[in-house]
């Protein structure tokens, strides 16, 4: 049973309960719930865990706090609301349990509260071996404000809010131990390490009026943008060419032989925005959106890839765990 | 570091951020956040790691999905609000993601369902080597209706909501695989891995206009009940000899030479409520409400242990994971 496969699973086993009204369920960055007056409330919740998503020999304890936190804060961004609250559950094995786990949350305590994010509750507990942390963060919007991933339009432009691959590049440099890391190097371990949420970005697009669709790209935009095209009913064509990529992930890309297409497409962890809307969207919010394609009509959940403009044949695959 | 040095280290570092006006945080079974006219929202979240919360050898998978739901929903009931939706995270590794994740996931959902709890979201990973599951429920009550542990009165008196001591006991018989087990052996274990969430009793409690303050029993009542004095500021006597037992529990705990009244005061993971509140409140509930003592003055959170009416010593903790 792959790990898709299980959260389909889950979806059949709990869809016999029927949604109130204006609930959004399994499927979306975070769930919906609304409150009448007093807005929709929205939650996520994101798992990360020893020797999966970090080394703790090779992440500082507050990297690894501060990777929690923001990934979780990514997807409140995504769906253009306001953190409210955060909820802490860590799991300590007997050697974790002193100055690692003081200077986790000293790196999780400050990445919520550079964004205003207080922490709300949680829960501590011992483990055998590996540490696991699980974050959730409840936040808030206006009533029917939330970017879903289902509302992207034929005609629309499909854009991104920064470059792409570098976290998945900083992964393939902890995983290869060799000697000196160069300067580009270590910058894009530092990009693995500390994401940064698009909060106010987010907020800004789903206050633009131009913009349909939204998620954060956590498994790459070759796996990401099929949700929003799933969910919406539509296709996309996207151009590799026009995908962003940072002057490090060439440079280190270069030098290592990667290849930075697929690092750029598939690998996932940039925790950018990818938003889809009108083409006014980049003329009326106050930060670079790279257009990287557009919705088309065709097979439900498709992307016809492009290389500047000529149709080419990629096969990726998002991040799965199992 | 103990493991509530390390709660008190988590809210020393976020008590920079002051929390707005009705917003509960760390200290409470959930956290409260005001959605005006929308009511208040509840979250709680707590996390279970194998090895330690449970043995993968002993307890089945639908176990473990019963008791991840229902403990969670326990600390919705002891705020007496409503569920509205629950959040899981499980890490899964190779061993456990094909049966054992299949098995888990429909006792989880049997027990949502069963207290008309949707499943909204969550998040699935892989694991080196053990099972670590996280769940976060978000519940709702009316404005102001939450009943916090900080209004216990001097005068009040102190209520259980049914006998102690079981689940503790279950665990005791997991841990000495000592051959055959009894009937009443069985049932500890039983009662240990399938809590009852007291939702219905919770609502009732909160709805009573008599209850002042309110939890429910996860480390103890020697440790939960002084957190109800300590933010109540008050203090309380406890008669030993009123404290609830079930007849499996005497039996078992007679042919084992345990000591019952630690059992039931210090072992936890009842799930049962702890309710402060009017002399007339057992008559405006419709189930049985056990006096076990009544609230003094004091110093804060201190409770002075009586058997039969007598001042007796007890040197007792509730579980601490590190």
């Amino acid at each position: 049973m792959g790990e898709f496969d299980f959260i389909e699973k889950i979806r059949s086993l709990c869809a016999a309960a029927t949604l109130p009204s204006g609930v959004v369920g399994i499927g979306d960055d975070c769930a919906v719930v609304p409150y009448g007056e007093g807005g929709d409330t929205m939650v996520t919740t994101d798992m990360l865990v020893e020797g999966v998503h970090f080394l703790r020999s090779d992440a500082t304890p507050e990297q690894v706090g501060h990777k929690a936190a923001a990934v979780n804060l990514s997807d409140i961004a995504a769906m253009g609301a306001i953190p409210i609250g955060a909820f802490l559950s860590v799991a300590l094995p007997k050697d974790a349990q002193g100055e690692w786990a003081e200077r986790f949350v000293e790196g999780f305590c400050r990445t919520l509260s550079r964004y205003g994010t207080p922490l709300l509750g949680g829960d501590t507990t011992s483990s055998l071996r590996d540490v696991c942390v699980n974050v959730a963060v409840v936040g808030r919007c206006e009533s029917g404000r939330a970017l879903l991933r289902s509302g992207a339009q034929v005609g629309d432009t499909i854009y991104v809010t920064g470059p792409l691959g570098d976290s998945g590049a900083g992964l393939k440099v902890i995983l290869s131990p060799d000697g000196e890391r160069t300067a580009e190097a270590t910058r894009l371990v530092e990009r693995h390490y500390t994401p940064t949420p698009r909060l106010s970005e987010g907020y800004a697009l789903a206050h633009s009026g131009e913009a349909h669709a939204m998620m954060d790209i956590s498994d790459g935009i070759a796996s990401d943008l099929g949700h929003i095209l799933g969910r919406s009913a539509v296709a996309a064509e996207v151009d590799i060419a026009l995908v962003p990529t940072s002057e490090e992930l060439c440079l280190e890309g270069g030098r290592r032989g990667w290849n930075i297409a697929e690092l750029a497409l598939a690998a996932g962890e940039d925790f950018e925005l990818l938003v889809v809307g009108t083409e006014r969207l980049p003329s009326v919010v106050d930060f670079p959106l790279y257009p990287i394609g557009r919705i088309v009509e065709g097979p439900a959940g498709t992307i016809k890839w492009l290389s500047q403009g000529v149709p080419t044949q990629l096969n990726l695959q998002g991040y799965r765990h199992f």
